[in-house]
């Protein structure tokens, strides 16, 4: 059982957002603003690393079924991470569905990954369900997204919530107590000490 | 967000046989068969609680690579358990791929589910992607296993190990330590303790 090093593909999950934001006396929906910035750090982090791809959960179908002002916030956080990570050069993929209205308009072009560098997948309008039902054509939907090494989960859940499960099946799983827009880099660096202490053992 | 009382579907990932096996000095299949009784332990408990439905790791496809020893110990530990859970009057089904040869022929008949009482899923000579292709004639293989509320893995791993991934996709996932073999009915108290403090979203 061979011991890691770097992974080559991150997961994270960037939740508790609202807990975050009602945990000081606001809004629900003005927690998700608060998550950009620590997203564009954690996306500095790995390129400086040299980890070759991430995946972060942006938000899900199941998601736009929460009331529009929270639903208009995650959108709009999303559409700003987006356009703010392929101006730094990512090479960016939208993975979610875009048939629906709640998908955003401007990252269209991004369904098809686009840009060089490191890779970033971010999914948005992204179901499960919608996932897997690529199979019944050939191959799930998001195919372009690689097999995960390690998955983080800031907010203390110790789920998946959907993510991605076939790329998930081997991932390594860490979880952050702490809501996401408390972000520190020093959760990503304990997360990988943890992850180098791993046995890779690939269900052999 | 409701707080929840008791699962109704539990996935048990029993690992660290071989580990177990190896830190008493014994080879490592005759780790398996000390797995037997803990999970016939595990399986009274959840029954005495009223718990409707478990799923067990049993063996993969993949695991049928390791060496000759101890694919046949745990092969035969998986049968030594279905036998004892059926007689036992659980509701047993056996989710794998029967068309192989490394199915055990004693489980054929039991890849419908037979019996009464608890549901028990065994998962023997099982393969995430022989399930998920299922899909391609209009439904996984294992579409008659629920959505897992909650899993529990012995032998420190956190991760999933491609363990039904579509049931997966909601449920909480509690690590135990120890290995499985050293089982005690703790373990599964405190998860369930664990999993009552849990907020349940389900992605809304």
């Amino acid at each position: 059982m061979a011991k890691r090093s770097l992974p080559r593909h991150v997961g994270f999950i960037p939740d508790g957002n609202r807990r975050w934001a009602a945990s000081r006396g606001l809004s629900k929906e003005q927690g998700y603003d608060f998550g950009i910035d620590p997203g564009l750090v954690l996306f500095e982090i790995c390129r400086s690393l040299g980890i070759p791809e991430i995946s972060i959960y942006g938000f899900t179908q199941d998601n736009t079924k929460r009331p529009v002002p929270q639903r208009e916030a995650f959108r709009s956080a999303c559409v700003s991470y987006a356009m703010e990570v392929a101006r730094r050069d990512a090479a960016l993929m939208i993975v979610g569905d875009e048939t629906s209205d709640l998908f955003p308009p401007e990252l269209r072009d991004f369904r098809t990954r686009r840009g060089n560098g490191m890779k970033v997948n971010l999914l948005v309008n992204y179901d499960w369900e919608w996932d897997l039902a690529g199979l019944r054509e050939g191959s799930i939907r998001s195919h372009a997204v690689s097999r995960l090494d390690m998955i983080v989960r800031w907010g203390g859940g110790r789920r998946l919530s959907g993510f991605l499960p076939v790329q998930s099946v081997y991932a390594d799983f860490y979880v952050v107590d702490e809501y996401w827009p408390d972000f520190k880099p020093e959760h990503f660096d304990q997360a990988l000490r943890w992850f180098r202490e791993q046995d890779q053992t690939l269900g052999g």
